[in-house]
């Protein structure tokens, strides 16, 4: 059903629905019998059921083991070793499609930069007017954030578990299960799922710092952007809202709690399976993945739409007059010339190295 | 759908629901006209269409004008005004279900605390063995955490909003409605809100507070306390784990940042609608208030069915032997006295004095 | 010794200082023996000591002790009487100062208000011009801002700790003090902690909202307010930058998780005295203090100086032409009239009410 | 000063001290014109004037060029280049010391889990009682988390910032200076620091699973650990506290709120300079290494000095009885043999492995 919480929601698809989460679980079990399973259909009665052992691994194993009558169904694993694996896959198909997604920010914001390497603007620091920039300089910095990002997310790992009842693999070996190889335990040490949610906060970060600024940029007083079609008022005819802006940052106020909250479950480990540690990570993940993936998509549209008002700028520093040059005057002064006729420093140069490092990047992917 | 991330959301019934948001909303927009209007059946179409707007009411205010032809729907109101109404109305419901709940546990903790008034047990400070203590005082802080978490329940408000376009009520004032009252204008002020979610945590501070107890005091090696129906486990039989306080501290884990993510959006708000700040409160809000119902519900059954091992109590404390009186010995010495036969101080008094305050506390709740 | 990290941090003064704390603790031990106690003049020496027992009370005590050679000092109390009952002398004081400076911006805005009660400006919403309004109905709401912030304020209370080892009073009793009271006990729960917290970011909400507006009105381009004496550059001659808001600003972003801290060492109380839940209370606390004084008087001196371009504000409503007035044609053309003349609604009367509510409640704070 | 509010902080040293800001500000002064530059000693008067510009920076060049009367000094930078990059240097800095710090760590678990590579102990989940496991095994988790913790130190990069006024570096140009390399430029793009933020949050979680570990097991009930030397109590003679552990679990409730501050900071980044999001940065990042460095070095300490009781371990196993093996029954009989003589799985091979891990990651370490 659709979120009316969260405008945009949609946008996720089904990553990490209680549908999805399920049919992951499923997935897992059914590797591990190495045979199909059927995927149950009444997922409320067993979200209800999910109350009385903590998770919904119990009822579940329930009904598979019903439904095929196959005692070896979950043998040897523990409630955790689905669970994590089933949250791990869905992470990396998620991971997946926001790569591409982010991917295509940045091919798109590499052209931005490039069409206006050269388009003058007035810097502003502190709110204030600071001295000549180009709008692709601008470019380049949201390009910066982007491609930070996104070089995080390439460096995650989704390592699936399988350790039963308290990771030592005991019953898989009373099962006479081949164990030879070395697989990751991580029922107590969480840096997969925590570096999951870090990942996740530095894209809406990247996202939110486009957006501020073209929430700023695009204030009537200001008008040198503008979002491609704005939203529209319950109540004003005409009013032009940069809407998309808007809900991109409202992401990013509150992805970074949500990974707090990951990196404190992680803090609360303790014996071979935690108290409440464990438990805490599944919603806020669920909703840092699925926010990001929207934020993203929001910021592919945005960037996609966006409308750049090129003589408004110039005009802006043109007015802004002779106060942006007084620092090049003290400069040029100090280095016995006069002012060069520009001031722009190694703006374009510094323009193509981050187009560059994008392109590199984005075609390097795997 | 039932929430396989969260197990126990159901327990929140139909609090805070997009179904519920918008029959709240509809209801708003209701009360404004002075007629009945449909609540549209297409939740998902809704959602889908509340993202150019940035919020819901938008496509909304369409489907009603369009059912029941009526120019007057939603006229001189603002988005705002609809979903903070509906948000509020939501708010006061639900919170009138928590206090309910809450005055629940705090009557059985008063009823425990009475029982084990005389129960002796060891005091543990640091998690060490520290004096001796009573069950029952014990209990008595468990219940201040409630009272003091129902305490601020009692001084939440609800207020509506009413302001139109941007808070001034011009376009009431040129429809003509009668607008005598002084009604508080939040929509760039949001303490109510913030108040709501400080409250909410409050909740489960409290909570947590008793569930870290019991997940103690059940450890095998203490076994003072146990859980009335503990959890099962996935692949070892007869494993009886103490879910509920379990799945109760992993709320408290998650709430603080939920309701400082409320902060972060009130410290945003700028202009006479905020770019964001308002759009991050709502998801997060609709968590807090989920997740508090449930926890308290689940606290309600864990006090319920709670089994105290007084024996055992009284073993450890014996067990613990000269050590736990060395402090009393010290202070008889100085007090140029033998020790008194217990070194219980006014342990009994003080639990007398908290379910005092409890039955005042509840009883006195409107 | 200043703090190059925080600028502005000195406007706290000896608030929540080492130093400070010291004295409280002194102070507590002194009241409880009954005689003055010296304060140990080397806090480093104290501080390193600290550690062994988790607290500064220890080596504290084994100080006094020598100092005035004494048995009775510090007997029947344990460190977190101590520790607890300084914190909240220390929080009482700074409250005090902090509602004087807080009622300071109250009064200075309720001026401001009425001052500019019909002063017309454009409205915003979503970053875009909206209809008219008034600066004196803009300046309302961040009056009611801190109003809701000082109400919070007023509510709060600083209890005491006095419970000996585990909170039973057991020692007391032994050394025969009188103990006729009913004191509360909150070793383990911590409402009167996160309270204050949580009273704490009520403040820095209301001092960002303002300053936001600040930042967004005092860009060159829009030009309607600016920061008394702007703050230079280390490069850019002439540059004002509007640096107090910035600064408040700052602060508002760090303090909602210091107080999401509180509630996490709250929801992680257990036993007679927790493990680390206590503990992880002193440094944010301190911190979540000390920024809202800076904050609050701060914002004191930023209402103070504020200067406002009546002109501009007009020039930019008479410039966003038709458009700010689209609604009320629509609202005329439903009723049947021709528009009126203003379209303010009943702003005026809503200033009239919110500066009411300013004076009666700086003037009844006791 | 020493800090009474965070018992252990001396053990940060001098990182990060007011007093090394200052220092590390100097020397990108002085690496930038070429000379030797003298370190003001007035760090109060620098504070405080800190105030009006927002930054330390300003004041800074003004004494700097009266103490050395060159009018080259800060030419071209602006403040944002030297508060950065200082913070950079004292980030390198400080991550080295704490790699070492946590190399040390990694050693110590490493040897202990060998030690320990067949000591049994019965695995606990939820709290309860599980399956056999080895306390080798259990240290083989705290080691992974280490070692986990360890690589993502080992990422981190620490590059500085030369701009000037707005990132476009015109001022060095006019000035003539050489700029022929390509540097990242993260004024407004704050990865660098967010990861770094991150990064501390890792070690603190990895350091709070192993204290968390503590302070159950050496709970007297359970007894199979207990801290070398444990702190004493204020009134309690003879009780020895798990300090260490306490104050470890004391940082990681408060450094996660702490990188997520980073990350709301970083999700504020604006126009060429952010109007509050640069300034939140410093004192949290100050505290967060700080507290990270503390808390790595004390489990230092806890795990040099922690006594474990084989003998306890074993006894509780074998009281643990029947219900532990219960799932081994079962599995025996799917399989169609007799239990087998342990039911420890691959826990061995898995210690050897992740003790491998620790050596080649601590040896390989630059």
């Amino acid at each position: 059903m659709g979120d009316l919480f969260w405008p945009g929601d949609e946008r996720a698809g089904d990553h990490f629905t209680s549908a999805a989460f399920l049919r992951a679980m499923v997935a897992v079990e059914a590797d591990w019998v190495g045979r199909e399973l059927p995927v149950p259909d009444d997922v409320d009665r067993l979200a209800r059921e999910a109350e009385s052992g903590g998770n919904p691994v119990i009822p579940l194993v329930g009904l598979l083991r019903e439904a095929v009558d196959d005692p070896m169904v979950h043998r040897g694993l523990t409630s955790q070793d689905v669970v994590d694996s089933a949250l791990m896959r869905m992470a990396r198909d998620a991971v997946a499609d926001l790569r591409r997604s982010l991917g295509s920010v940045a091919e798109r914001l590499a052209e931005l930069a490039e069409a206006h390497r050269n388009t003058p603007m007035v810097a502003r620091t502190l709110t204030q007017h600071a001295v000549p920039t180009t709008f692709g300089f601008r470019v380049a910095a949201w390009l910066t954030a982007v491609l930070d990002a996104y070089d995080d997310l390439g460096r995650l790992s989704f390592p699936e578990q399988l350790g039963g009842a308290a990771g030592t693999r005991a019953a898989l070996v009373e099962l006479g299960r081949d164990l030879t190889d070395d697989v990751p335990r991580w029922h107590t040490t969480r840096a997969p799922v925590t570096r999951l949610g870090d990942a996740m906060v530095g894209c809406t970060d990247a996202c939110a710092r486009i957006a501020n600024d073209v929430l700023v940029l695009s204030r009537p007083e200001v008008g040198e952007l503008a979002e491609g079609s704005g939203g529209g008022s319950s109540t004003m005819p005409g009013k032009a809202n940069p809407t998309l802006s808007v809900l991109v940052r409202r992401a990013a106020l509150t992805t970074p709690q949500l990974a707090a909250t990951l990196h404190l479950a992680a803090a609360q480990q303790v014996d071979d399976r935690a108290d409440g540690g464990w438990h805490a990570e599944w919603a806020p993940l669920r909703d840092l993945v699925r926010r990001t993936l929207v934020a993203v998509s929001q910021t592919d549209d945005l960037v996609a739409g966006l409308r750049v008002d090129a003589d408004r700028m110039a005009s802006t520093l043109a007015d802004a007059g002779d106060a942006v040059l007084a620092e090049q005057r003290t400069m040029a002064e100090l280095a016995g010339h006069d002012p060069a006729p520009t001031y722009l420093g190694d703006a374009r140069q510094h323009v193509d190295d981050v187009v560059d490092r994008a392109r590199r990047t984005v075609k390097e992917a795997p």
